[in-house]
């Protein structure tokens, strides 16, 4: 495409406008920002609607064919939710699921009402490091194209199917012949003497409210994680990472 | 003390200069915002210098005695680094270690080069968690103290002993008879299956990029941490987590 350098051209515009989630919302589409995240979305099958990139790096990266608008730092310093603007910024089409995604389904992580932007994307790229089928985001959550959470997920965002659940009956309904897991600081089990079934759903809550007592009812089973009696709790995406590694791994 | 309501009182504009590195350097003072913080320090043995309330929590902050300051929200918001200000901000004195209190460690956990503030506080709190005795900064690491790092680690700053090292010497001459792992994409040994020694040294490289030539080299034991092939590492904090708790609980 043509280069573009002012700051008030329409398509400048409407791309800084996706910092905010009305408009990923009614657009359907999302932020890439910088190198990385750009070409895993690219190899990773995401549709690129367009990308900036700064004019003197147009070479590295033509792969993107028609789909390139050269343009100056100024441009990518407006449209970026960075401090220091990357390279390149490209706007990606929403992937988006169903709840057929989890017919196959045996390991599914799911979290409540979860409000930490980076711990949701740390979480995504934790759940596909180590082998989980699905994520369930239940209740009232972040939303998953937040430009801080594409980039805590650091191109895994769209491995797995992430799916927004709100009733309780429909999760029953899906989960009835799952191990249903709730993490909890007092669980009846240690993790370590855990053993996990076939199909198995892992529930974490939020940081500042845990897990709801409708989950909490809702789970076959209370697992905690072992540690020193002087610390509260671990941070929500290290006790993920705990729990799914023994899980799926061990 | 006395209420203090106005912006361009010299307290209110020195408590919010310590929002920037090179004023806690000078002073040895830093933020603890919040209630959680606050009364983590106060109970953890920081010595807190003063704190301002939210005039009308004044009750609710009664153990702090003298050190207690009244003020409007106004003020609260100056001084804070969050966007919606916490009814306390108290200012504590820094607490510095000595590689003396590494003399009875067994359990040391090493960052080199430490970028992200969030990262640096989780992984805190996560060794505190996992009983860690010692952490170690080394290299050029990002300030321990620093209000997001602070923030992460959730009363857990102050609860091991973090020592700053720069010198490859002095730590060859501090972890001789240590076992000294490095946690690397390509270990020779999967995490699952490896065997720790009594005193141990678990270093991480920066997650920008890994751990250097330099301490691969001076490990004894490179280990990985399974997962599957299509993600390509753990966010660091993640791989702190599973590392710290495979090694130290299991």
């Amino acid at each position: 495409m043509n280069e573009i350098t002012s700051l008030n051209n329409e398509l400048v515009k409407n791309t800084a406008k996706l910092h905010q989630k009305k408009y990923r919302d009614e657009s359907g589409l999302f932020l890439l920002e910088g190198d990385k995240p750009v070409r895993e979305a690219y190899s990773g099958g995401i549709e690129i609607k367009y990308a900036f990139v700064e004019k003197e790096k147009s070479a590295v990266y033509e792969f993107l064919g028609e789909k390139l608008i050269p343009t100056t730092e100024a441009v990518l310093k407006k449209i970026s939710t960075t401090d220091t603007p990357p390279d390149v910024i490209a706007v990606g089409v929403k992937k988006t699921f169903s709840t057929a995604s989890l017919k196959e389904a045996q390991k599914v992580v799911l979290l409540e009402n979860i409000k930490d932007t980076g711990n949701l994307g740390t979480i995504l790229r934790t759940s596909a490091a180590f082998g989980a089928d699905a994520v369930v985001l239940y209740g009232d959550t972040v939303d998953l194209y937040n430009p801080k959470c594409v980039r805590a997920a650091v191109g895994n965002l769209w491995k797995l199917p992430a799916i927004h659940l709100n009733e309780l009956d429909e999760l029953k309904k899906l989960f009835a012949d799952f191990q249903r897991v709730a993490t909890l600081p007092r669980g009846e089990n240690y993790l370590k003497n855990f053993k996990r079934k076939e199909k198995v759903l892992l529930m974490f809550g939020s940081e500042a409210d845990g897990l709801s007592d409708e989950l909490t009812n809702f789970a076959t089973d209370k697992v905690k994680i072992e540690m020193t009696s002087d610390v509260e709790s671990l941070n929500l995406s290290a006790a993920c990472a705990v729990v799914l590694y023994q899980m799926f791994i061990v």
